[in-house]
Parts: C-alpha cells; structure tokens; sequence
C-alpha cells in the first residue's frame, strides 16, 4: 500500500454505506489500504466514536488518515473539517468526536472542507457526507494532497468540544466514572493509568463501585476464574474485569457510573 | 490494486465463510482488492440483497466484479451466471439477486458458469458455491479471463426477475411501500427521488404512512431534533427519517408497508 | 500483496481492537495482505475457534500466518507459540486452538515467542498479547523472518490439547454430537463425511437427533423448502439443515447435543 486510512462510524454492518465508501476511495486511488476500526458505534453517539477513536490512533502507520463518521448534524450547519495531527491526519464533521485524540497529538493545522473539487461530486447528498465529502477527501489526503489544498485554514481554538465528565482527585482518592465498556464486559473508567504515580504504590490500590471494593492486579490470572479484579488495561486506563468472565453482567452498571479509587501512600504510614 | 472484487453474502460474520472465499480468491490472484458490501442479508433474503446491490454498484472503479451469493438454491437447477454490464461484473446465481443493477446498468452480455476450469475443483460442493464457483470465477475475471471463457452465452431477456410490487402514480400521488429499512432506522420507500419531477415541485410534497403525514425536507436539521421528515435519500429513494433518531421505532412499521406521496403543482393553483 | 495474515479472535465487532492489530501489522509491513476469518468467536471459547480455524486454514495462499487470539490465559503462564506446518503458519497462545488444524496439518516447527525484538514493544501488556505480540510476530513471519528467530524450540508433543468429545463406531452406527451451529442455523456434527465409507452407501444413511429421524440427501433442493435434511457440509462434515430455513431453530438443540448417524451395507442384506 502507499498509504493508509482507517473508517470509523456509526453505520453498522447491516447496510452497504461502509463498502459504499471504499469504492469511493478504491475509484480515486486504488493503491491505498482501508482499515476499519469500527462501524459499531451506537448511532450518534460522538462520545463513543471519541474513546474508540482516541485508543485507536496511536497504532498506526505515520501519515495515516482517520475518517470519522459519527455525524448527527450533517446537512446543517456544523463543518466539515480535516486535521493534521502528529503522526497523521483526522476528517470529519467537527462535533467534537477528535477531542480525545487532540489531548495526545495537538492540532498541527486545521482547515473547513470547502474545496469542492475534492468532493465526490460538487453537489453532495445532504445525509451521506461520508460518502460524499469524508472518504474523497481522505483518500486525496492519503494520496499526497496538501491539507492546506482541501480548504480554508482555521482556528483550532474554534473546534467543537464535548462537555465530558472528567476525573479529579480528592486527597489520597481519584475520583471518576466508567466511561466505555468493551465486547468482554470489562469496564474501563476515565482514570488514565498515569494517574496513580508516586508517592502512591503503583501496585497497591483498590476500586470502589458500587458496594464493590475490588482490589488492583497486574493480570486476569492473578486472581480465580470469575472474580473481579481491578487493573491498568491495555489503553491506558483503569480497567474493571472478571477472569474468565464478564463484569458488565456481574456489576449491572452502565457508562457514567461513578467510580473511586484508592491509593496507597507507602511513605505516609501512620 | 490491479482489480477489485466486491462480497455480498447472507453469511453474518459469525463463520469463516466469508473468510475462505477471500483465501480462495488470494490463491488466484494476490493483487486483487476485495471490498465487503454487506454479509448481513437475511438469510435467503434475496430481494434485499438486490436492493443492497443496486444501491452500492454505482460507486465502484470501472471493472470491478462485484460476487453476490444470496443463495437458497444451491445444488439445485438454478443457474450460476456472470454478467457484464457497463462499469463491471456480476457473478452469482440467476434468482433475480442482480434485477435492481440491471434496471440501471443493462446487461452486454450473460454467461451460464459452465466452464470446470476456472472453478476451485472441477466437482463443487453442493451447498458453498460461493467459495467453490463463484469467488474463484470472480477473481479469474477479475485478472482478465473474458467473460465469455467462463461458459455459455445465454439470453439476457431469460434471466430470473424477482416479482416485486412497484409504485405508480395517481393524479398528483405517488403510491408505493417501504422497500427496506436501514441500521438507523431510516425507512427507505421504493419510490424514486426523480418520480417527483416537473410539473410538481420537487420541494414541497409530503408522505402519507398509517395516520402519519410527514412534509418534506432537504436535510434532517431542517426538523428539531425528535421529530418526523421526508426527504431524498443518499441513494435516490424518498426516505422518511427522524432527525437524531429512529424513524421504525417511532412509526412501528416493516417493509412492505404501504405509503402514499402527494406532490404539489404549483401552477394547477385552483 | 506480498504476504497473506489471517486474523480470528473473540473481540467482537464493537471496539477498535481488531482494527488496532491492523495498525500494529501495517507499521512492520504494508505490503501484507490481512483476512479475517472472524471476530465473533464467543468470548474465550477456545474451542469454537478450534473448530473454525480448523475448517478455514485449508483455504488460503501457501506460506499465510493464521493468528489466533482467544486468549483467555493472557497475561498468565499459558505459552505463546508459533507453529509452521504444510502450507503455513500459526501464531497464537498454547492453549489448544490450533489443535484442529494440526490433525491435518502436523507441526513441522513449533517455537514459544520468547524473542522480544519481534513484539510491539519489549514490555508487553497484560491483557492484549494480540496487539503487542501475535500481531508482530505474525506480521514479522509473513515478512520472511524465520520461525527459528521468533523464539526457542519446543517439543510439539508438549502442545496444549483441548479434551473434546470424539465419534466412534458401534456396528453399522456412528455415534457423534453437534460439535457447531452456523449463522444459518445448520448443525455440523463430530462425524467427518469420510467416515461414511464403504462398504457403506455414501448417500444411503439416516441421523437420529432427539426423537427425529432425518434422511441424508445431497443438497438442500432434494427434500421440500421447510424439510429436515442431513448431508455431507461443505467443511466435510456431516450436517443437519433445514432446505430455506434454520435446523436449530426447528429442533432446538445446542452443540454437544448426540447424534447417531445409521448407515446401510447394501452387501449384508439380510
């Protein structure tokens, strides 16, 4: 391949719009690889496509193009927009869904789609920009078009942001919530791994949810099939699990569920 | 790339089905690209898979072979066929799965796959088709086998033609159904965009489904989030929507559900 | 393409993970082409993906790396292994999903991934081995790196076996179980259609499942749309299904369910 994009959406598996979109990019240039990500998203959900998205794209390629298309606004007034980030490139409707990743790779350049000869017809469908305006674009993108080529230049500062609930701590606690749970069952809160750093025991905390005191591990195996266990996942964040099992059903808890952790402080024993 | 292939399957993806018709087609020829349509055509369902074929053909690279096995009569005396039509191929059984391209890309010319040589074995199981004739003769034609060495000419005019119910019009109404209903609810009629032509106006019209009577617009924010539109669809049907929802569990209906559009003549103002 | 890698796991469709190995292989070599076979293995049964693995692997370009991942001893003390047998590779933990594949394919090589300048990076994670060590290894071996650099020797007879359920023989009865249940609702016994031999008649037998009977025939067109049928499945084996509709859904049976399969010996009539 001589370069890469990835497909995110909320369109499911059920329709033909996902391959509707790589026979655009096929048509423009037929040397590039299409990755999906996902196209589970539930429908316009910008906040799902956010966390998928933002775990996603520290794995790939340099240069690759993420095509993101969780878009409840299309054919009203929100932009269309494409980012250069470090390590590549990011195109969608800006609502909001890229916020994750820009809290890791900061906004190189950021330009409005507004150069329709990159579009796939100059007159685009008014509910399809995925097919009519995302995936042309990020194919040209992905074939060596100059960001700056695909429209106007604009503030960064000016991108939509999602109004997230985020953690914070509170003394020797972090405070948080669950923010996605996975295919497993596992339930990843919001708390980055990172956060529990000296002086506290990176080893030696526990979470509460719940009535549940669920104590921290380093793997699935260190405790019985079908206890829970608590654990920095394999994104980055802190992660509810249960070994062999699904935490999900055992807990009953939903995304925004609130969650406390624990530290140790080995240095302040009392 | 040097070809592309398209799969739609009544396969799901909880098989390697599809998976093994893409090793057999990268044993032909690994330089073709294979793209997904949908693997999620009802079983046996093969008026969606027609409607899911129409619908995505269009947007395709000149040349692409687009293999569709939906397929209940496997082993039986239906016919496995290949056509050319402009801008591609299409290799499947003859069971009407191909009606909907045809309406819009006349058949060149139609072969009954008659010929062992370009199949995976010259004795084909009598239930994967898909996998033993149908992939291996897409990827041959694909890489440039003509499609008249992979069997008998046959007449198009005999080609299987599924009976379905069409619109028509009386007076200033257009009356037809739900042809299908997508993953996010949208219910797409089976009337076209362009049925709503001079001397009505193209953007003043409502439909008419059970109680309900929805106007028209050009783009879901045109409505406040919650409620009910009609409006042209990214692939040229009337569709009624639900701006940031989901228009079958609101109205509660199926395919095949009758719906009636009135138009607008603006210059029969009585 | 330049190199073939197959992808199974039990991730699901919902998150990015598959798309994430994706990633991790492009960035070794983007020249591979990746399959995959599926992704709805139910999660950590291993030996579902067995059984699909074993039925796929047959179908693909001579030197692909199959990788495996349904894990559920990631992390823990269970070895990850790569495999070479005729016709190529398999990557994956030790923990019995290659064990269907090796019944045909016997193990020519078999190294424990022990090499760390083959994985994503020298310290792996504790819970996704498919991104930070199969999936670069597979990609690595796809690429041309020698099994014999991925890691140290090991005794193929020290492989993991999964205890499974067999079929045998009692006079003129084999005696099996439904071992999988597709997306069709077809059951795939235990009993491979090559033991129907002579001097049995091929296509003179009967299986008894509950209290049903059920005559074999040779495609889903031999009995009326709506009837029961038995016959030989397209993976060779042998399989109850239902012409047009779905066998599980009629008898309402799950895998592990016995069947007897009565054969006739037109030689001994009595």
């Amino acid at each position: 391949m001589t370069g890469w994009v990835t497909l995110l959406t909320d369109f499911g598996g059920q329709d033909s719009y996902v391959g509707v979109m790589k026979g655009v990019i096929a048509q423009i240039n037929s040397s590039l690889g299409v990755i999906d990500l996902t196209h589970a998203i539930p429908p316009q959900d910008i906040a799902a496509a956010r966390f998928h998205l933002m775990n996603a794209v520290p794995y790939f390629p340099p240069g690759t193009v993420h095509i993101a298309v969780v878009d409840p606004g299309v054919g009203g007034r929100r932009r269309a927009i494409a980012l250069h980030v470090e390590g590549g490139y990011l195109v969608g409707p800006d609502n909001g869904l890229f916020g994750g990743v820009l809290e890791t790779y900061p906004v190189v350049q950021a330009v409005e789609l507004t150069h329709r000869q990159y579009w796939r017809s100059p007159i685009p469908s008014q509910t399809f920009h995925g097919r009519d305006i995302f995936a042309p674009v990020g194919a040209h993108l992905a074939s060596g078009v100059p960001i700056t080529a695909l429209g106007s230049p604009i503030d960064p500062a000016s991108l939509t942001q999602l109004a997230l609930e985020h953690w914070h701590q509170e003394a020797d606690t972090l405070v948080g919530c669950i923010q996605a749970i996975d295919h497993f069952g596992n339930l990843i809160t919001n708390v980055p791994a990172t956060a529990i750093a000296p002086p506290y025991s990176p080893t030696r905390w526990r979470v509460e949810i719940g009535h549940e005191q669920i104590a921290s591990s380093t793997a699935y195996s260190d405790v019985p099939i079908g206890n829970l266990l608590a654990l920095m996942g394999s994104h980055g964040w802190v992660e509810i699990a249960v070994n062999g099992g699904n935490a999900q059903t055992r807990l009953q808890c939903s995304p925004g569920e609130a969650i406390r952790i624990r530290l140790y402080n080995p240095e302040s024993v009392t």
